[in-house]
């Protein structure tokens, strides 16, 4: 299943993509179906309104998380290109929901910084309420995968040791179009090409089969430290290539269009805007 | 004006701390009252279902926040004993709803550490919508003040150059019991003393009038990246004191009574606990 959260009427409604249309399931959002016991049965079987899925204003796939924890250091060739070791514990670091954008949305470029830059990662979406989640119950609670823009200050960033404050900026990260559950993509530990393009340049390719910590792994650890919650969002890393790290730096100034894609999921495609 | 979050009956309530008795302000909770327009007003003067305070069971003031953003490194004291400079800008790293407790409540030392440390902090409570705040719409934007202690598992924190695993475990930091409003506490940068006591033992002592970067700062600083909303949590940093910063260093093993106070607003009362 490929599911989604549309904006529609002032609100959001959770869908589901059958051919071109988008299905209601009878839910604001996914977050909210996610957290229905069975809710993998009635998302397959409801049926309700449909509308075009073409051209559909979609929303960040969950709109209010509970937590979005994001993974550094996860693909090897970035690990590299960043000039450190393969590390024995993921780097874990946070966005909040305000963080979020919907998939197709612009993305202003803050005036505070001249460092803006893309991050493509493949997405778990927590699909269960797990803690100390053993390997078959950490498989269970995946819900499906989604796309992430990670967009990331780095001037921010960087000021300090921590980098929270150049990974939460305001409405800054796309997120979506859909989930797509487990099956759809060849399993809870999928290899998919990810791939990055600015303006039709390609910017990021790589594949999700080669992260370090796989998507499985990811729910054990976190789930270790802290309750995961149905709609919980996992962003597992980003592969070689950002802006940061090329020579010279290239940072998105406004004007551009960012396209992160994970192949079998879709896109996230943003223009980025300059704020005033 | 001392407001709080009380359980009761399976539920939580809104209150206001009148001599020994609390008086309910009719909502769920100290977030959902600070989203009101004109919450100060009506929680001054609302009448309603009055318990007693004492031995009353508090929730952490705001059981939901949105965000909860804590500052490193804030002050001067305590970034000596740690061997770091004075930063140019402030140190942010999260915590998420499910990492909060009760300012009463026992903490459980998970058994996956052995180095479960302490932190008292001065934590600015906001209580309207502000983004890029000017110094006064921030100083209007603080409802008030309360206490956290920011529990850290130290060995998490330090596993990675990202603190984000050692700050964020699940139900381990108190935070309460009151928010108290600016006019009680000598206003918005208030001069605090703040404390922590292990079984009696005086571990931290400051002054809040020594934070770096003051409240007002600090609500504008973090709603230049991100929107603050009612609720919202920012946890001011700790000073000099911590267990893991001493020689030779202290950890919490389980059967401590750990007390972290500001005066004038109160303190957590936790008790340390194995869990199994």
């Amino acid at each position: 299943m490929k599911l989604a959260t549309l904006r529609i009427d002032g609100g959001t409604r959770a869908v589901r993509l059958d051919g071109d249309v988008l299905v209601d399931l009878g839910s604001p959002d996914l977050g909210a179906l996610f957290a229905q016991d069975g809710w993998e049965a009635h998302a397959a079987k409801a049926t309700g309104q449909t509308w075009p899925a073409e051209g559909a204003d979609l929303a960040p796939v969950v709109p209010n998380p509970s937590k979005v924890v994001c993974v550094g250091h996860n693909y090897t060739n970035h690990i590299k290109e960043m000039g450190r070791e393969l590390p024995a514990y993921p780097t874990l670091f946070p966005k909040f929901a305000d963080t979020l954008t919907g998939p197709a949305d612009p993305i202003a470029k803050p005036p505070e910084t001249d460092a803006l830059d893309w991050e493509v990662e493949l997405v778990v979406v927590v699909g269960a309420t797990v803690r100390r989640a053993s390997e078959d119950e950490a498989a269970a609670a995946i819900a499906g995968f989604t796309v992430m823009n990670d967009v990331s200050v780095r001037d921010w960033q960087f000021r300090t040791v921590e980098w929270t404050q150049g990974k939460i900026w305001q409405s800054s990260t796309p997120v979506g179009p859909y989930v797509v559950t487990p099956d759809e993509v060849g399993g809870i530990r999928p290899s998919l090409e990810v791939k990055t393009t600015v303006d039709g340049r390609v910017m990021q390719h790589d594949d999700t089969g080669t992260l370090l910590f796989d998507p499985v792994y990811l729910v054990q650890y976190i789930s270790t430290i802290v309750q995961l919650n149905p709609g919980d969002l996992i962003a597992t890393g980003t592969p070689a290539g950002v802006g940061h790290a090329r020579d010279p730096k290239i940072y998105l100034t406004g004007g551009e269009t960012v396209v992160t894609e994970v192949a079998g999921i879709g896109a996230c495609v943003n223009q980025i805007v300059k704020e005033s």
